[in-house]
């Protein structure tokens, strides 16, 4: 029916029962090589992500220089990483019934992920993250949230969820108008259909945005948890990496914590695991390497491996995403 | 006053007299890894360039994987190529007022280079050409022209032409319904302007539905050509290379031919050079080579290099673009 979506004009019984389910802000990436300079002159923190209006879109766009173009967001891209190494997956978040939505949604449905939400038709766009790439691979986001603020909770349903092993969610999906409404919503609704709750905290500015949220719902319904060593130590009140994993240990949540070249810490309650990190000769673009980490070690997980080879898993699909353009590992890349 | 086209809220006095101005279609590449078997199965010859209608366009995307967006055209890659290089340029060629279109003109724009015509508010969408890389680094194109359809005579003003020192012109532009209209006048209009013409032949089955065209515009109205070994045989009626060369000799026209990892030969008249190919570890995807080249070429045309050095200022740009994905130099590469 519609040009855009293709995927719109086949009838399908919708497989409910897939191992994972990504709910998260859907976002086309923007990506721009720029030097520390550019980030200077328009005023990004390097290293950030840094919520932008329409206006600060246009005029971000209007002084980057070439750009591509490709299918994102955090838990977007771990969704994909997951589909791309084998598994299961299907996928609620908004995109526009535009251009980029239309892209966003190719590149789910290519790799088997189910689309749970129709393309909106209102106002916004769809949305995307200019993705400022440093020369040492540094990658700083400037993300104009468009359609993904349009989430409600009326989107979540027994149906949208239905019966997935896992649902993983971005804390960034808090920073939405309805965030907090449709994650309780989710999580509840994923409980009762047998579903684990993931959450990836996204990044230490969205942890102290959302700290009570974040806290709140980790003790009560979240099992597996997503970090690196920033956005650990913030949520656990601490500047000091060791005190966050004495006291990640005190409850029996599941916690997967990523330190870049240091590798990776899983920690539930008195199991711990320490997996180094892949030698890498270069680093083109950080982009998604937490995301890839995601991606591999829940892909294990859905195998029932030891966590010690789901790190070794997640820690395989960092290194591939790090060295290549963009957040999403390319199909083949980890064959 | 459009929010995808912050470049017309701009005054701006229109800078006519560039170094090159080219004229081609305006192309968004939707780039993607294949194996050979999925160019069987869609019945895409590797290697060729076919175009496709909305139709087919809709059924290969659907079938396609995961993919990468970004601005490309034959003659836009050369146009971009030569901005990124340093030169001053300008272009001819109709983007739809749509995301994809946005993204054409923001990557022109940024790179400094004027774009001439206002985006079409018609129907059809901005073209965009299916890119399937095979893993040896080899492109196949599904190309759907869409918007660079809608070109015509009355686009091609004394305005939008100005006084360029060279216009460039794909064969490709040939395609659409109104090519060789738009073709000759802008022709006539940048020599009476004081241009030089420059034609790229597009590829070998272009040559072949314009043959005639092509010769008579080469004939009276090019003075420099761009062609590869499939190309310039084609065109010149041989199946043998050191036969077209001496054929092309006979004219006092500028001939840059490229043959992969032979390297180049230009001729002129009594006037010839072997260039040979920079060896290349990896070739990463054929995509843009020779756009890259011509690029390179007219730069150093453009600064009047003898002719040995524009081959050898091109040679440097085709290696520089198969070391990477896309058909464009990223910015910075050849610093």
């Amino acid at each position: 029916m519609c040009r855009w979506f293709p995927w719109l004009r086949k009838k399908k019984t919708m497989s409910t029962s897939v191992q994972l389910l990504g709910l998260s802000n859907a976002i086309v990436d923007i990506l721009a090589h720029v030097d520390d300079a550019f980030l200077t002159r328009v005023g990004a923190p390097r290293g950030s992500m840094t919520l932008i209006d329409a206006d600060q879109a246009r005029n971000l766009y209007d002084q980057m220089g070439p750009a591509t173009e490709m299918s994102g967001g955090s838990v977007g891209n771990s969704i994909a990483g997951f589909a791309n190494l084998g598994g299961t997956a299907a996928y609620i978040g908004r995109v526009a019934a535009d251009q980029l939505g239309a892209i966003f949604a190719h590149d789910m449905k290519s790799l088997g992920v189910e689309m749970r939400l129709p393309p909106e038709t209102r106002q916004a766009p769809t949305a995307r993250s200019h993705v400022l790439i440093s020369p040492d691979g540094q990658r700083t986001m400037q993300t104009y949230l468009g359609a993904c603020t349009e989430i409600a909770p009326k989107d979540i349903s027994a149906t949208t969820i239905g019966r997935p092993e896992i649902i993983l969610i971005e804390g960034y999906i808090w920073d939405t108008p309805h965030g907090p409404e449709v994650t309780q919503r989710a999580m509840d609704l994923a409980h009762r259909a047998g579903a684990r709750v993931a959450l990836s905290l996204s990044d230490d500015q969205c942890v102290i945005r959302h700290h009570e949220a974040f806290t709140d719902a980790i003790g009560k319904r979240v099992e597996i948890v997503f970090a690196n060593e920033a956005e650990i130590t913030t949520l656990l009140g601490t500047d000091n990496f060791d005190e966050a994993v004495t006291r990640a240990a005190e409850s029996n949540v599941l916690y997967a914590l990523t330190r870049s070249e240091k590798g990776s810490v899983v920690v539930q309650g008195s199991q711990m695991h320490a997996e180094p990190a892949e030698t890498v000769e270069t680093v083109v673009d950080s982009t998604g390497a937490g995301d890839a980490y995601t991606a591999g070690f829940l892909y294990g997980l859905s195998r029932h491996e030891p966590l010690a080879d789901c790190a070794k898993l997640g820690t395989r699909c960092a290194a591939t995403v790090i060295q290549q353009v963009g957040a999403r590992i390319e199909k083949g890349a980890l064959a």
